[in-house]
């Protein structure tokens, strides 16, 4: 008894093929410095966790299927802060960022429709899209560019008569690029051309460094109706492990169309909903402080990457990940030689392999996603284990 | 800028129909019984509010994408309960039993594959279907034969070189039917010979009535490779917000594979899973109070509704929901004068017409589905409107 087709082609993600080795790792006792995953080290704020902690209900009921009153009705607010205009009905709650990922491509999207997409990319989007049938379409963007938006002409260049949708992330997973707004202007009139939707996962919002301000793609108020939003409260509140998102669209029809997928799954976390709401009141300067803390682990880690030889490291400028390429030929031998064979005092890194973040063969061989997620000193041990462990890598693959 | 095809195609459920209707008799003063929704009304065991009211974590991490670890390896005991031997690794955690209905399409079929179910069925799993593809076909179940499985005949006939499983739920929404042991040996024994799977929906396993044992699918050893059984807290523990089933089965390919989903949404909601975690502590009294609870409102409802002229009821066994036939032409025109045009002592009935839980055109038009979630005082006031309710229709409709 197999499975569906759909389903063995999806690929499991690097991680997913690593974590065995940084598990024997852990059990043979060396300490794994984790810098390949989104999981912040800082705290929730309390708000959160008291407002957990203080339910209420006797009974967990079934709440909204577009996601509890309370807290799509102090969402336009939140928006504000931003210069976006956007209504309580443009708005439902998903349960993550991920949810909001598929209802757009469902959408959006029939199987065998396109959706271009510049590359790098995170990995799940393939997911999502493979899942649904969706052909994803990579654009290049390249790291001596500092990643950002490649010329217009080559997304000119990738669309057909399947394409339905540009779909970028800013700040960028894994690059850390922010779009201008001048790209995403330009963006928009090439969709507007070519009748496409242009779809913008915001999570990183907040997390914008060296004074870079944030353009999101809401305020662009003529291009309304074929813009896209997503939204998650994970990594703003540090809250990744509370499943809720938001999927926001001024097209009535996009909403309608998202809310029956909504509907058909009844409603999402109700409890988790509770602690997003209450998320929503944290003091600015919680933010403002985890900002700077990531601006400074950011400068940390990518002087510290630069010193090393042969490491060639972007400038990222948001999000809390940069793509870092390494004097290595098979960035994900490497990086399972990290966790199988080298330790430093007792220490070894975890880091990503880029080939997955790329859908042009070839590409990102030599790439790694460094999440930067730890503290500074952690950082600069991790730093001190990567440079010891290219010299042993380089020492055991020319034997 | 339109939504995809297999958005405009996918249909809204008649709940969501008459939902603009009973907020208009809301507004007018119009108290409304609600036998429409599958809510209970039973409270939440105070042990998993108390576990939420006690969270202690200081940073809501994401968590396993196969569900937290304390959750899984408390369940395999839970269904020891039933003569059922699982393994941890036999149960993915979902996001409510929703998902494991998603990930059951997903997994067990590709888009243009067929899946066969008894009609009338659950609407929300026509959606799921559609959403991806998948054509689902319905052998009818009548309500004469009090909705058992309609003869093995019937299943033959339908199964197509493009089928991969049939579906059924049991204890049955909406007709409150349960398998018995044969009836599953039977299913299975299909099975096999036309090597398809079984996927039974057990998530009102609790809610067996007149002493009716419940049988699982998972039970039977000989077919462990072709099974697949939905779970989800909701029900049982009257939990319906907090998003937590779970995916079972002992197909190791078909784990993988549901498990690839649950990576690309990295994980179910945390605190809810806590929650789930304490549910299963619950005292087994809880669980038969709600049982006998719910067995002396189906007794209330079936007596009242056979008072009425011309309504027709099965003789439901188990869940929480029947089926009646009432003396109307179209349940949903009914439904929909019962919020519009009809109140009895300022109080009216709102209650889910059929013919969406049918695939069969024409089948269900005279049928509503009941939910029992209502105390036997307010049943026995609903009833009451229900036959004022049927008078009125009768001389409105007559004229």
């Amino acid at each position: 008894m197999n499975v569906s087709t759909r389903i063995s082609e999806l690929q499991a993600s690097p991680i997913r093929r690593l974590a065995p080795y940084a598990k024997e790792a852990l059990a043979r006792g060396i300490k794994v410095y984790h810098l390949n995953i989104g999981q912040p080290d800082i705290k929730t704020p309390a708000r959160v966790i008291e407002a957990v902690r203080n339910y209420q209900e006797p009974l967990i009921a079934y709440g909204a299927s577009e996601g509890r009153e309370d807290l799509r009705s102090a969402l336009p607010a939140y928006y504000k802060k931003y210069g976006v205009d956007v209504q309580v009905d443009e708005i439902l709650i998903t349960t993550g960022g991920s949810e909001a990922l598929h209802y757009t491509f469902m959408t959006l999207c029939d199987s065998g429709d396109e959706v271009i997409i510049p590359e790098p990319f995170y990995t799940n989007v393939a997911s999502f899209a493979h899942a649904v049938g969706v052909k994803l379409v990579g654009v290049t963007s390249r790291i001596e560019d500092n990643f950002a938006l490649p010329p217009l002409s080559e997304f000119e260049a990738k669309i057909t008569d399947r394409t339905r949708a540009i779909l970028i992330c800013s700040p960028n997973n894994p690059t850390g690029y922010i779009y201008s707004e001048e790209e995403l202007q330009a963006l928009l009139a090439l969709c507007e051309k070519h009748n496409l939707f242009l779809v913008v996962d915001e999570v990183y919002r907040e997390f914008c460094y060296d004074g870079q301000r944030f353009v999101s793609v809401l305020s662009f108020e003529e291009y309304a109706d074929r813009v896209v939003c997503l939204d998650s409260f994970s990594k703003r509140y540090s809250m990744c492990g509370a499943r809720v998102g938001a999927f926001v669209s001024r097209n009535k029809a996009v909403i309608a169309g998202a809310l029956k997928l909504g509907q058909a799954r009844l409603c999402p976390p109700e409890i988790e909903q509770i602690a997003a709401h209450a998320a929503l009141g944290t003091d600015d300067s919680y933010l403002a402080e985890v900002k700077d803390e990531y601006e400074r682990r950011r400068n940390t880690i990518v002087k510290a990457l630069q010193e090393i030889d042969g490491v060639v490291v972007s400038s990222p400028k948001g999000a809390f990940y940069l793509v870092a390429e390494l004097p290595v030929d098979d960035a994900e031998r490497f990086a399972i030689f990290m966790l199988k064979d080298f330790s430093l005092n007792g220490k070894t890194v975890m880091v990503s392999p880029c080939e997955n973040f790329y859908i042009t063969a070839g590409l990102g061989k030599n790439q790694v996603r460094i999440a930067y997620v730890l503290n500074e000193a952690d950082l600069r041990s991790a730093a001190e284990c990567l440079r010891a462990g290219l010299d042993a890598y380089r020492s055991a693959t020319r034997r």
